[in-house]
């Protein structure tokens, strides 16, 4: 192949400067119709093709979308992701995807890489509340470039997010193993300075509270959302003196690992104990043994997350800003884990 | 915030061509030194920052690393992913993901998307075998940027690849259902134009061969990696005169969906029909009825094939060329669901 002509080629070749070829290039009305003629068939001649990132560079626009999720090692994130592709693809922006593993530092990084790789939005579901993450996120709005938070948002100005009735389902889920008969419940939480968290324990609470039942420090446990913090969780649990019958956790994952500890220490599901968990992994559904769970409508969110961006994106009236705040539903799935009347 | 100083702000200031102000930046050796050193004083004072997409375009190095993968939302690409990661943070790099859910198009749309956003280095799991998507790769190494090939590879001059032994997992797990006393085995087998089914697919008829059993052609049927597929492909053997009394399954999804299938018909696992699975996903852990698999050292995979692309992005030596082919090996994970002998 031979090299390829550069702007700085069809300059010299015109004696123009290389800002004029660039210019006229992208059509700047600075430059007249002849020299732009001119300099698009020099351009043409000379086998020029311009960068298509060069290209973005001007126009600001990419055609891409940045996404940023904790992890996407789970069903629930790569649904939502699913949801927001079928949403864009139509529209002809391709998708492309970053993780934090939930760490402060690689959350910053990633929004740097995707505004360096000249996205045209931020889809971002965020892992941490600390405030140089927001100014991170504040200097992307001041680019221009909509961020859209999804499930674990923050509240920015100028940022608007899609999200579930985190309290609802999980005062449902509560009230439903009260029903069952269980009145010791306790509580799996993640790190509750994100306001999912904060929302499911205040459903929880609530629900207790509406029932007459009183809220137990100790029954409640911070988790990781993996199978070994659910099994650390429960052994805790078992060395209370006052020993809970039942568990609400806001992890899948965690209330596997709960399941798991509590046959292998011969507690009967659900006759002795019921187990809820929450987002509805695939794997609470194959189980023998299905475990109760919240569907968090995932894919709905992902595509909600996507028409909000293409809204904003599109707003052409820049004296008004977009800002949504979207709550879907969620739905509580009853299975076996917590299932003592089919028995 | 003042707007902010481009090239052809310090360019006017200076009297100088747009062209030289962005050279003596980039440190271009035809500029002289004096000249550098008064754009650069200048582009200090104009406050002026370069940024970092535009220098990605100069220096050719973004430290962003594109990954293309089939699906996230498997366990076995998403700890591959992982493994890239682990490897790569350390020397600074950024790594972005684009999942093709298996489309022909949307796999020449990512790698066209990584391109335009400068990755120093592709590295990816193939969709599927047109030559189209060849060419677009072939395009890739023109602009001499790395691509490495991991579990799911073509045969292209210049590609490295790391794979594991495909063959001899198949090999291995065929052997295994044999020995559980099973003579009938059904094979649940991807799409055989990819290498690695192909591979696994020849393992399978070996072990056969090496058995004195016969390759049935109905026994082996193509399946999805979904847990569908595998009770669809179930309810079709079940329909054949000469039932099989196990099945091999080149996928965990079908795997479970075969196994879900057959407890609905009333067959009682292991003990009258044996499965193995492939992938080790985690779910086949988690079953009470534990499925055995194929853990094909997906954080290894991923760590030598970032190792792969570090190699040749440090490989100073313009006259030779690193064309390396990994293959790691997998292990058979022995579970319950083909282990008549501990019943």
């Amino acid at each position: 192949m031979s090299p390829k002509a550069t702007i700085y080629d069809i300059a010299k070749e015109l004696n123009i400067s290389a800002a004029t070829v660039s210019r006229a290039l992208n059509n700047n009305p600075k430059i007249s119709e002849s020299t732009c003629k001119l300099v698009i068939e020099t351009a043409a001649r000379m086998n020029y093709k311009q960068n298509k990132l060069a290209q973005a560079l001007k126009s600001g626009k990419s055609h891409n979308i940045g996404v940023i999720v904790p992890r996407i090692d789970s069903n629930f994130f790569a649904s939502i992701i699913r949801g927001i592709e079928e949403e864009l693809y139509p529209h002809k922006y391709n998708v492309i995807i970053c993780q934090t593993h939930e760490d402060e530092k690689r959350e910053i990084e990633n929004i740097n890489t995707l505004l360096n790789t000249q996205v045209d939005g931020i889809l971002m579901s965020v892992s941490n509340m600390s405030s140089e993450n927001d100014r991170v996120i504040e200097k992307v709005l001041e680019k221009k470039v909509p961020v859209i938070f999804f499930d674990r948002k923050k509240n920015i100005h100028g940022v608007s997010s899609v999200t579930i009735n985190d309290f609802g389902a999980a005062y449902a889920a509560t009230k439903h193993l009260i029903e069952q008969g269980s009145s010791k419940i306790a509580y799996f939480t993640g790190d509750r300075s994100l306001e999912i968290y904060e929302n499911r324990f205040n459903g929880y609470k609530q629900a207790l509270i509406d029932s007459g039942l009183n809220l137990k420090e100790d029954y409640v446990i911070q988790t990781k959302s993996n199978v070994e913090a659910g099994k650390m969780a429960v052994k805790k649990l078992l060395k209370l003196k006052d020993k809970p019958d039942a568990i609400f956790s806001a992890s899948d994952f965690a209330a596997l690992g709960a399941i798991q500890e509590l046959k292998s220490q011969g507690i009967r599901i659900p006759e002795d104990f019921c187990v809820v968990g929450f987002g509805n992994e695939p794997f609470t559904e194959f189980m023998e043994l299905s475990i109760s769970s919240v569907d968090q409508n995932t894919m709905e969110m992902g595509k909600v997350a996507a028409q909000v961006f293409m809204e904003q994106i599109n707003n052409t009236d820049k004296n008004s800003k977009i800002e949504k705040k979207v709550v879907l539903n969620a739905e509580l799935l009853i299975r076996k884990s917590s299932s003592k009347e089919s028995k």
